[in-house]
Formats: C-alpha cells, structure tokens, sequence
C-alpha cells in the first residue's frame, strides 16, 4: 500500500474549486477508488491517474457527493472500451440506481461488472493480501467507513547469514514462511538466524461521513493512517452534531484515542473558502494531521 | 432572447477539458438550461453563471452524457437553500432516476420541482411569451430536440409621430397592440402613422444528439440559431451512421436546407484534440457556422 491521492475534498456542494469526495488508494499492482462523487472521472484526468488500473470502488453511503459520479465513470469505462472486470462495493440499494440508467441508456457493458452489496459491517474481501473489512458509522442515512489491512509480509532472507550457512537458493521460499533450515550435514539453524523481520504490513481507515462517534475506534485501533471527515470548525459543533457530521476537535481526538499514526482531514464545508485554521486546530491535539488536498498523493507514513 | 452559453461541448467521453453536453439558454428574466452532463454545476461556477436564475432544465435524452450532471445540481439548490419553483422537461423514465435518489439519500427538497415529462413531439409550454416545443431526432434511444421561439413583440412607439399628433402617454399601450388612436377631436390616426415594426422574436432550436435526419427540418426551418451535433469529421461518416450521430457536412448542410441564419456545432468526439477541421468542414457548405466553445456565449444574430 503505497499511499492515498485525494480528488475531492469538499462536502455536499462544490466551491472554491473544491469537488466531492473520492480518493484513490494506490497498491503495487492496482488502484481502488474510494467514493466517487460528481467529477471524479474528470479529476482521474486531470491529475493523470490511469483509470484502468482501477479494479475495485467503494462507495460509503448514498448521499449524492459520494456516488453521483459512479455511474458516469463506468460508462466511460464502456465507450472506452474496457475489458477487465470492475468491482463496485457499496449499500444495496445503489445496485439499482445503476441498473436502472443502464437500461434507460440502452448500455451495453463491455467489461464484467460485479456488484459486492454491503450486508453487514465486518470482513468483505481480501485483494492481493489486502484485506478490506467495513465499520458502521453515525451518520443521517446508513454508512460505511472501510479498513485496508495488509496481511503481514514474508520474512526477509538476511543475505550475509544465508552466504555464511551456505544455504541454497531453492530454501529460500521456506525461510521465507518461517521454517528453520535443515542443512544437509543434519545441523538444524533457527530461522531467525537466517532471516530479518518482515516488513509490517501498512493499514489504512477511511471513517467517511460521521458525527464523533467512538463505537468504531477497534476497527480503527494503531491504523498507519486515516482519513476522517472535519466538515466545520470546532466552533461549529453545534451545527455538526445536527448535520451528522464532525469537527476539526473532535476528529483530531478520534485519532488520538485510536492511536492512530497519522491523521488526513477533508470534507470540507463550502462555507470555508481558507482552510488554515483546519490544519491548527486538529494538530493542537494530534500533530500528525494533514490536509487533504486535492491532487496530493500522502504517502503510507 | 439575448444568447446561448456552452457549458459542455465534448460527446460522451471527457477528453481535452471538454465536458459532456449543456448549455444556457439567456432571457431577459431567466436562464433556461438545455441538457444536464456531469460536472454542468461546476462548470456554472466556473463561468460564473448565476445557477438561482436557472427556472427550467430541459433534458433531451437518457444517455449519461446528457442528464448524469441533473441529480446534482438539484441536490445543490437543495443544500444552497433555493425556494423558487423549478421546471424540469425530459423524457419521462428521468422521474424515476431522481425519485430513487432523492428516497436512498433522504433528500428533502426546500423548493418545488415540477417534472414535465415529454409525450410527444409538439408544443411544451410557453414561458414569458417564449412558445417552447420539442421534436423526434434520429438517435440510438428516444431523443428530443427543443425549439425556443419568442413571439412576435409589440410595436414600437414612434416618438416623432406620437409628439407631432400630441398623443397622450396613456394611449401607448394601446398603440403597442396595433389599435389606431382616437384624437380628442374625433380624428382617426392609422396605427402604422404611430408606430414602428415590432421587434422580430427570434428562435434558437437545440437539435440534441442525431444522425442526419431531414425530417425535423419543418421545425426549425428559418430560425435565428440553432445548435447541431458534429461528432465526426465528414470522413468518419460511416461511423456517425452506425452510432446515431452526425458529421460536419451532414449538420452543415442541414443548416443550409432549414435556411438558419447561424449555426452551433459540437458534442465533438474525444478522438480529437484539435477542432479547427470542424470548423472548416461546416463553413465550406454553411460559412455562418461558430464552434461552440465552452465559457463562450453566443448572442443571437
């Protein structure tokens, strides 16, 4: 898991050049996009993101800033031609919203669409020794924040130990997964002699819309990184609590209590056209925060 | 009727900066929006177009080019908090489109939207002396094209004429209406001695997405502008026939037949990054032909 590219960062209503949200997750091998509001194809382009390697879409919650732009993307997917599979996972019911502008449109799809209907919070797949689980959050309609968790990694070989013990090439496989050695005089070397510490798989959270709610803080519990919604500023919280949605305070202790190492905050209201005061108030309480900026990829910390 | 702002002149394909199809019909009053692609609210913001003034929307098909933008900018004047009534005319499925979406999001709408559906080609409605009507064009799935046509305005007072006859103010409604004047002295004055040729009302017609289709000729023939699809250059002819579109030549050449003061060209293919052919092709059959350029406003000749 390489890192997070933001493509929009504002709430309901577009301004100040600011778009709904959808961010793209970016794997060795893949992207998968998460949310996928109005414009989203048109910001793939403009921040030369190849659409094609996107395999898998995830989408929250359906109010209109994070979906409105789905069905446009897989249609041009279509008109252009696109032949690998597409998996869509989301509520229920936006299986319908898509079928029905298909047939309306007479479209004809030129690539497998699998439609993956949110049933529950809790596991959902496992892509490339991803694994993507979902958590519930507060919001005015049903919504999903999602966890990318990378399995942990093999064991490194150490390579100066393996040139020592004269182990061949083909037990490498197996040092890998953890055996010890068995050289051929019958000597039995512990693997930890032989290999390094594997390297910690990374994890990412996406907590979507939400007022401040601590229910989900396990699902999110030591996350390398997070994206957590700031729709106002703290002196909003009333407005907040009513709208079902968080602020830069109570974000920033979300984060803190999660034990989280790094924090992106975004959804912006459209009534804040400088967003300075977002960054201060959330790095009072956890320092490690982030705008997330349109356009900027925040690599995995 | 005062001109025509591009908001989209891309088919269906985002490419170059181009976006999928709308535009704004200009009043004196109000704005009409004629078709709805995604993004068409960020590109109101972007050219600054007062989307208040916006009072009816007229959708021409449901293909995702066309009305994917619809649900959002609805959804907006929803969350900007907009009271006044507002008009949208399209084919009907599009009523289900919005109602579903509306339901899964738990939209609740502070202004009233009426829908119209279109059931049949012919007279639509008529909007501050603005007679509005819609024909068939020749495309993949049921597609309409809108006529936009100002009646006839009042004479004009000669100013000259109406001092000379010392014509009391009070009369020049009267005059306006083509009645002729009654002096005090029991004279009659022919109305044409006290006023001037009203203004001629000028039509704009929309012919939407198409193949080269002769047939709705009757209905725009001799308007002031209208706009024409040319996805292809003329050597992609057999293409435009086999996808329900039309050429430079063929929407050119149709101008000429329909004897149109000007024409509008556009929904260009993203197959082209450069547009000047467009324009030659159209000028050697139509010389008064314009590309239709986004953030551009053609007035009305």
């Amino acid at each position: 898991m390489l890192g997070v590219t933001i493509l929009g960062n504002n709430s309901a209503v577009p301004a100040f050049d600011r778009h709904p949200t959808s961010q793209v997750l970016t794997m060795p091998n893949r992207k998968f996009l998460i949310d996928c509001g109005e414009g989203t194809q048109i910001q793939l382009i403009r921040y030369k993101i190849r659409r094609s390697r996107i395999s898998h879409i995830f989408i929250s919650h359906l109010h209109g800033d994070h979906y409105f732009g789905l069905v446009g993307l897989l249609n041009s997917f279509a008109l252009l031609g696109r032949q690998q599979a597409l998996h869509v996972v989301a509520p229920p019911a936006l299986q319908d919203v898509l079928e029905l502008q298909f047939r309306l449109a007479d479209t004809r799809m030129p690539y497998p669409l699998h439609f993956h209907a949110i049933q529950a919070p809790g596991y959902l797949m496992t892509v490339d020794e991803v694994e993507i689980s979902c958590f519930k959050t507060d919001h005015r309609i049903e919504c999903f924040g999602f966890v990318f968790k990378e399995k942990k990694k093999p064991r490194r070989i150490n390579p100066e130990a393996v040139k020592n013990y004269q182990v061949h090439y083909s037990w490498f496989e197996n040092l890998q997964e953890g055996r010890d050695y068995e050289a051929p005089d019958g000597r039995i070397i512990r693997n930890d002699i032989l290999t390094l510490e594997a390297p910690k798989g990374k994890t990412y959270a996406f907590c979507a819309d939400t007022k401040y709610d601590e229910s989900f803080i396990p699902a999110i519990q030591g996350a390398d990184m997070i994206y957590h919604e700031t729709t106002y500023l703290e002196n909003f919280k009333d407005q907040a609590v009513k709208r079902f949605h968080a602020t830069t305070t109570q974000a920033a202790t979300l984060a803190k209590k999660a034990n989280v190492k790094k924090l992106l905050v975004g959804h912006f209201s459209s009534r804040y056209d400088e967003l300075d005061a977002f960054e201060t108030e959330t790095r009072e309480i956890f320092p490690n925060t982030d705008l997330a900026l349109e356009g900027v990829c925040y690599r995995m910390p």
